[in-house]
This record gives C-alpha cells, structure tokens and sequence, in this order.
C-alpha cells in the first residue's frame, strides 16, 4: 500500500513509499548528508533516486537544481507524487531512464556533484527470489553494475565535480578500483558500523574527477550502544540534516 | 641514555631504549596485537624490526620461532640485549642486516607470519633536519620504501602466510595497490581514532598471500574518550595482549 511518511524526523519532507515495493533505506539518509554540496555547486544529481529520499534530503541543504534518474517508472512516479507534495517542483526534476542513456552530449560534464546508493549485490549473491522486482532491481545489480555507475558519472561529472556513494566494505578494493580507473579520486571515507565492538557494514565514499591523491578517513558514525541505545549521533542524524 | 623499561604494562617483558635515539612507538604495540597467530604457524618474522618490541610482545603470544631483521646495528644490539634480559634467546632471534639481503635461498617462502612497522614518511616529506639518524632511518624512507617492504615480504611469505602492517591512512590506497600487486589479498583491515569526533591517524592491514578476495573492516579502535580520558579498549591494549 501507498503511504505518506515524513522522512524520519525530517518534519518538512514528506514521502510516499510502499512498503511492499519499495521503502527508502537508511543508507540514503546517511548519504545525502555524507555528501559535499560546495558554495559554487550548480547542478547536483541522484543516480538511480528510487522514490527520491536523496534529492528530498538535499533540497534541505541546497537551493540549487537536482535532477533524479530512475529506471524504474513506478518509483519515479512515487518520487514525483512527493515532490509535489512537498512543493519542490522548480527544485527537483526526476527522469524516468535508464542512467546509462541518460548520457548524452546536453548531460555531460554537467553535474558538480553526484550522489548513489547503488546495488550492493551481484546478480549470483544472495537469495533474491522472494523479492518484489522493485526491490530486486534496487538491490541487485540486474539493470545496472557499479562498474556502469563510475563509467556514466565519470561521463557526467565537470572537472573537480564530486561523486559520493554508499555501499558494503567488503567491496572497498572494487570500489577504490573504480574510482581510480576512471579519474576519480576518493578523497573522504566513512566507515559506519553497527556498534563499537562490531565489524562496520556500510561506508561511505566521496571522490573528485581529476582530484589530487589525499584520503581521509573520518570518524566513524556508530548507529548503537553497547546497550542497544541510540548514539547521540545516530539520533541527531535521523531528525536534523548537515548544512 | 639507554635505560630499561617496562613495555608498557606487560609485566613479564622488559626492554631497553634510548629515547634520544630510538623508543618504541605504540603503532608497534598495536600491530603486535593485531596480527593474526594460527595455531599451525611455526615461523614469524618482524622486518626492521628496532629495538626488538614487536617480537617481544609476540612471545607472549606464540612459542614459535620469531625472527627481527634490523639494518641499524645500535638497534639490533639493543634488541638481543633485552632479549637476553628476558631469557628469550631461544625463541627470538635478530639479524642484523638490510632486509633486501635478508631474501636468499634459505628463507624463501619460509615464514607463516610477517609483521612490520615501516617508515611512514617519503625522503621529501615533512622535516627532518632534528631527528637523529636512527629516528630518520626508521621514520624516514631513506634505507627502505613501503614498496621494498612488500617486495621483500612477498618472497619470504609461505603460499598462504599473513602479511600485517601498520601505517597511516593517507597511503591506504598505495598500500592497497601494493598489497595486491604482490599477491597478497587485504582481508583486515583496522582504524585507530584518537577520539570518536577526529578522522583516523593510522591503519592495520593484514592480508594473506594468495588469498581469497574478502575485506573486513574490523571495529575501530578509539583511543580517548571526549573528555580525554583513555578507553577501556586503549586500557587493555596497554596491559593485555591478545592470546
């Protein structure tokens, strides 16, 4: 069923999101404020937005135009119903694409700032047959790999332009390959784990096109206690954006 | 002044330093506890190893055979002295030599285990004019680069034998490169923090020749808390090694 949410504690956005298809993740939240937005950003784009949290996020932190690709034509839809809703339209505009026709000579090098949170999974990872194909096409990589996320934001990117992303740290060496090979170099990364005691399940990473070698990796976010309570920055994460 | 120390609050072993010249540092403490110790392995080896901490430390958690290589002959002299000292001269032994010439016939794919703590800072970084030579020779890159370190490690690992090494986090993607291009896969991979707010200041790595692809990212290792108190992790590290 189609439900209305506010985007965690996020009282000026509302979502609409299905449950059964397709429910943004916390990962997105964490991504959309991980990202760099710089004072001379002019154009921001969400590579594979889903129901559009990332974009409805960023709208928090920048006035400036953010476009949303989504192959899937359902969830684009679901992206535009909120949009409307939250009166963003002259801010976010979603294309219903395929990202990889999304490059064309009018797009390229045209973004200052690119944001996904892409598929974790290969298509032979994982038991995928109870999924709903929403979820399985957000999840796995069956209509786009991450090697085809690098090569189209590496088309889209200007010089200088960031892209940040989220994905699982057994993939880092991948990913730093990635990065590499197409000219862009990893410069923040952000290791999420689930407690202190525990191995970190998510990170965080942000790149320049043509960027000088330099890496930081920034403190860690942990999400709980060790009693099971919330960080006070897990918590602040959840109610409150990063301008 | 050479004096005699605890190493930290190990009990059982001693050491002797010179703070004007050469003091063990606690990134080796740290590595000396992180390295993986398999039940199966029978030879370890600490390249350029100083005044002998990292094997120290290691004999209280193995009885296997642990060898130092060490091109300073001040500093070997003070690794045997404190070996001597603690009555350790059957399970550790030092050479003092280049460990470039350390690689012959004889010690080919000859260790389960090797550990090392290498210079951190390139020739034409950072200054060096008040350091004395021992303290330029083991910070500096002036005998030895991080790439001879795994040149050399490459050829005296054992199909199968663990790499680990401490370093800082700027280089991680050098670091990377190189572990891979010697064939040894990352698969740990640990941050050091000196409080939860700060970026990470170093990084332990240990990866496995031949190995399987498969990184963990391992939980953090956070040195201080907010108000500048130690952690209870940092507390144990000081008094504890791992069995």
């Amino acid at each position: 069923m189609r439900v209305i949410n506010d985007i965690l504690g996020y009282n000026d956005r509302k979502i609409f999101q299905d449950d059964e298809c397709f429910a943004f993740s916390l990962d997105s939240v964490m991504l959309a404020n991980f990202a760099t937005i710089r004072l001379r950003d002019k154009n921001i784009l969400d590579l594979g937005c889903g129901n559009g949290v990332i974009p409805l996020i960023l709208s928090l932190r920048t006035d400036k135009l953010i476009v949303g690709v989504e192959i899937q034509k359902q969830l684009a839809d679901m992206a535009n119903m909120s949009i409307d809703y939250n009166n963003l339209s002259e801010q976010i505009k979603i294309v219903n694409s395929d990202m990889k026709d999304y490059v064309n000579d009018e797009n390229s090098e045209k973004f200052d700032l690119i944001t996904c949170n892409p598929p974790y999974f290969k298509v032979n990872e994982k038991n995928y047959f109870n999924l709903s194909m929403q979820k399985l096409i957000a999840r796995h990589e069956v209509k786009i790999t991450l090697s085809d996320v690098f090569c189209v934001s590496k088309k889209l990117l200007k010089n200088n332009g960031n892209l940040a992303i989220v994905h699982r740290p057994e993939r880092l060496l991948e990913i730093f390959d990635l990065f590499r090979n197409n000219k862009i170099e990893p410069k923040r990364l952000k290791f999420v784990y689930e407690k202190t005691s525990k191995e970190s399940t998510l990170v965080l990473i942000e790149g320049q096109k043509n960027g000088k070698p330099g890496l930081k990796i920034e403190n860690s976010l942990i999400l709980f206690n060790e009693d099971g309570s919330m960080t006070k920055e897990y918590e602040r994460l959840l109610v409150e954006v990063r301008k």
